[in-house]
Protein backbone atom coordinates (compact mmCIF):
# COMPACT_ATOMS: atom_id res chain seq x y z
CA UNK A 1 0.00 0.00 0.00
CA UNK A 2 1.01 3.19 -1.01
CA UNK A 3 -0.45 4.48 2.32
CA UNK A 4 2.24 3.27 4.73
CA UNK A 5 4.77 5.71 2.79
CA UNK A 6 3.48 8.70 3.53
CA UNK A 7 5.79 11.84 4.55
CA UNK A 8 3.66 14.08 6.37
CA UNK A 9 5.32 18.19 5.73
CA UNK A 10 4.31 20.30 9.50
CA UNK A 11 6.12 23.16 10.57
CA UNK A 12 9.73 21.89 11.70
CA UNK A 13 12.71 22.92 9.46
CA UNK A 14 12.85 21.03 6.23
CA UNK A 15 16.04 19.17 6.86
CA UNK A 16 13.94 17.45 9.35
CA UNK A 17 11.36 15.98 6.96
CA UNK A 18 14.48 15.40 4.65
CA UNK A 19 16.03 12.74 6.84
CA UNK A 20 12.92 11.15 7.41
CA UNK A 21 12.07 10.99 4.05
CA UNK A 22 15.75 9.43 3.33
CA UNK A 23 15.23 6.87 5.90
CA UNK A 24 11.47 5.94 4.66
CA UNK A 25 13.15 5.80 1.30
CA UNK A 26 15.89 3.44 2.08
CA UNK A 27 13.87 1.27 4.21
CA UNK A 28 11.11 0.48 2.66
CA UNK A 29 12.31 0.49 -0.88
CA UNK A 30 9.82 1.83 -2.68
CA UNK A 31 7.80 5.20 -3.65
CA UNK A 32 7.53 7.62 -0.51
CA UNK A 33 4.67 10.39 -0.34
CA UNK A 34 5.40 14.09 0.67
CA UNK A 35 2.05 15.91 1.47
CA UNK A 36 1.21 19.43 3.03
CA UNK A 37 -1.13 21.83 3.32
CA UNK A 38 -1.41 25.54 3.00
CA UNK A 39 1.63 27.41 3.77
CA UNK A 40 3.58 24.17 4.19
CA UNK A 41 3.55 23.32 0.13
CA UNK A 42 6.78 25.68 -0.23
CA UNK A 43 8.33 23.35 2.75
CA UNK A 44 7.18 20.26 1.23
CA UNK A 45 8.94 21.77 -2.22
CA UNK A 46 11.84 22.04 -0.06
CA UNK A 47 12.10 18.77 0.82
CA UNK A 48 11.35 16.94 -2.08
CA UNK A 49 14.64 19.07 -3.84
CA UNK A 50 16.98 18.94 -0.99
CA UNK A 51 16.32 14.98 -1.33
CA UNK A 52 16.65 14.28 -4.48
CA UNK A 53 19.55 16.76 -5.15
CA UNK A 54 21.65 15.66 -2.01
CA UNK A 55 20.71 12.72 -0.47
CA UNK A 56 19.11 10.34 -3.09
CA UNK A 57 20.20 11.16 -5.92
CA UNK A 58 18.65 8.39 -8.02
CA UNK A 59 15.12 9.62 -6.99
CA UNK A 60 12.97 11.08 -8.89
CA UNK A 61 9.73 12.94 -8.59
CA UNK A 62 7.04 10.53 -10.28
CA UNK A 63 3.99 12.64 -9.99
CA UNK A 64 2.73 15.69 -8.15
CA UNK A 65 -1.20 16.12 -8.00
CA UNK A 66 -2.38 19.33 -6.20
CA UNK A 67 -6.26 19.52 -4.96
CA UNK A 68 -8.16 21.41 -2.77
CA UNK A 69 -9.23 20.16 1.17
CA UNK A 70 -12.05 21.37 2.97
CA UNK A 71 -11.20 21.86 6.78
CA UNK A 72 -13.84 22.29 9.24
CA UNK A 73 -13.28 25.47 11.40
CA UNK A 74 -13.88 25.10 15.61
CA UNK A 75 -16.90 27.25 15.30
CA UNK A 76 -18.44 25.07 12.29
CA UNK A 77 -17.83 27.60 9.62
CA UNK A 78 -15.70 25.23 6.48
CA UNK A 79 -12.68 26.74 4.84
CA UNK A 80 -10.68 25.52 1.70
CA UNK A 81 -7.21 24.76 1.64
CA UNK A 82 -4.71 23.22 -0.78
CA UNK A 83 -2.65 19.84 -0.73
CA UNK A 84 0.26 18.54 -2.26
CA UNK A 85 1.45 14.99 -3.07
CA UNK A 86 4.91 14.72 -4.26
CA UNK A 87 5.53 11.07 -5.02
CA UNK A 88 9.20 10.16 -4.85
CA UNK A 89 10.65 6.69 -6.49
CA UNK A 90 13.68 4.87 -8.35
CA UNK B 1 5.87 30.22 -27.42
CA UNK B 2 4.77 28.84 -23.97
CA UNK B 3 7.08 31.80 -22.51
CA UNK B 4 4.19 34.27 -24.11
CA UNK B 5 2.09 32.95 -21.66
CA UNK B 6 3.08 32.79 -17.75
CA UNK B 7 1.67 34.35 -14.58
CA UNK B 8 4.35 35.07 -11.64
CA UNK B 9 3.28 34.54 -8.75
CA UNK B 10 4.80 36.84 -6.07
CA UNK B 11 3.37 38.78 -2.31
CA UNK B 12 -0.15 39.88 -3.58
CA UNK B 13 -3.23 38.23 -2.41
CA UNK B 14 -3.94 35.21 -4.08
CA UNK B 15 -7.20 36.56 -5.74
CA UNK B 16 -4.66 39.29 -8.25
CA UNK B 17 -3.08 36.37 -9.90
CA UNK B 18 -6.34 34.10 -9.94
CA UNK B 19 -7.83 37.23 -12.32
CA UNK B 20 -4.43 37.56 -14.29
CA UNK B 21 -4.30 33.91 -15.02
CA UNK B 22 -8.34 34.00 -16.37
CA UNK B 23 -7.73 37.20 -18.35
CA UNK B 24 -4.52 35.49 -20.04
CA UNK B 25 -6.45 32.15 -20.44
CA UNK B 26 -9.55 33.15 -21.80
CA UNK B 27 -7.80 36.26 -24.20
CA UNK B 28 -4.77 33.92 -25.22
CA UNK B 29 -6.80 30.82 -25.78
CA UNK B 30 -4.22 28.47 -24.88
CA UNK B 31 -1.83 26.77 -22.23
CA UNK B 32 -1.02 28.93 -18.95
CA UNK B 33 1.85 28.32 -16.89
CA UNK B 34 1.99 29.55 -12.95
CA UNK B 35 5.44 29.97 -11.68
CA UNK B 36 6.41 30.55 -8.47
CA UNK B 37 9.75 30.84 -6.48
CA UNK B 38 10.39 30.03 -1.79
CA UNK B 39 7.46 30.78 -0.02
CA UNK B 40 5.33 31.90 -3.02
CA UNK B 41 4.83 28.07 -4.24
CA UNK B 42 1.69 27.78 -1.87
CA UNK B 43 0.16 30.58 -2.75
CA UNK B 44 0.82 29.40 -6.37
CA UNK B 45 -1.02 26.15 -5.46
CA UNK B 46 -3.58 28.85 -3.98
CA UNK B 47 -4.12 30.41 -7.57
CA UNK B 48 -4.23 26.97 -9.88
CA UNK B 49 -6.78 25.59 -7.67
CA UNK B 50 -8.74 28.74 -7.24
CA UNK B 51 -8.64 29.30 -10.92
CA UNK B 52 -9.83 26.20 -11.64
CA UNK B 53 -12.48 24.91 -8.94
CA UNK B 54 -14.00 28.57 -9.40
CA UNK B 55 -13.47 29.99 -12.79
CA UNK B 56 -12.30 27.62 -15.29
CA UNK B 57 -13.89 24.99 -14.96
CA UNK B 58 -13.14 22.98 -18.64
CA UNK B 59 -9.57 23.61 -17.38
CA UNK B 60 -6.89 20.97 -16.24
CA UNK B 61 -3.57 20.58 -14.54
CA UNK B 62 -1.30 19.39 -17.65
CA UNK B 63 1.82 19.69 -15.98
CA UNK B 64 3.54 20.31 -12.78
CA UNK B 65 7.17 20.42 -12.22
CA UNK B 66 9.51 21.67 -9.53
CA UNK B 67 13.10 22.69 -9.54
CA UNK B 68 15.52 24.45 -7.70
CA UNK B 69 17.40 28.07 -8.78
CA UNK B 70 20.68 29.30 -7.61
CA UNK B 71 19.95 32.85 -6.21
CA UNK B 72 23.03 35.26 -6.30
CA UNK B 73 23.25 37.22 -3.16
CA UNK B 74 23.54 40.96 -2.81
CA UNK B 75 27.07 40.21 -1.56
CA UNK B 76 28.56 37.25 -4.00
CA UNK B 77 27.54 34.49 -2.17
CA UNK B 78 24.66 32.31 -3.72
CA UNK B 79 21.75 30.08 -2.15
CA UNK B 80 19.12 27.73 -3.84
CA UNK B 81 15.52 28.22 -3.77
CA UNK B 82 12.91 25.64 -4.66
CA UNK B 83 10.67 26.62 -7.68
CA UNK B 84 7.15 25.49 -8.97
CA UNK B 85 5.63 25.64 -12.33
CA UNK B 86 1.73 24.36 -12.77
CA UNK B 87 0.76 24.68 -16.50
CA UNK B 88 -3.12 25.31 -16.74
CA UNK B 89 -4.89 23.97 -20.15
CA UNK B 90 -8.03 22.62 -21.46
Amino acid sequence: MAEDNIIYIGKKPAMNYVLAVVTQFNSAGKDVTIKARGKSISRAVDVAEITRNRFLKDAAVKDIRISTEMIKEEDGSTSNVSSIEIVLGK
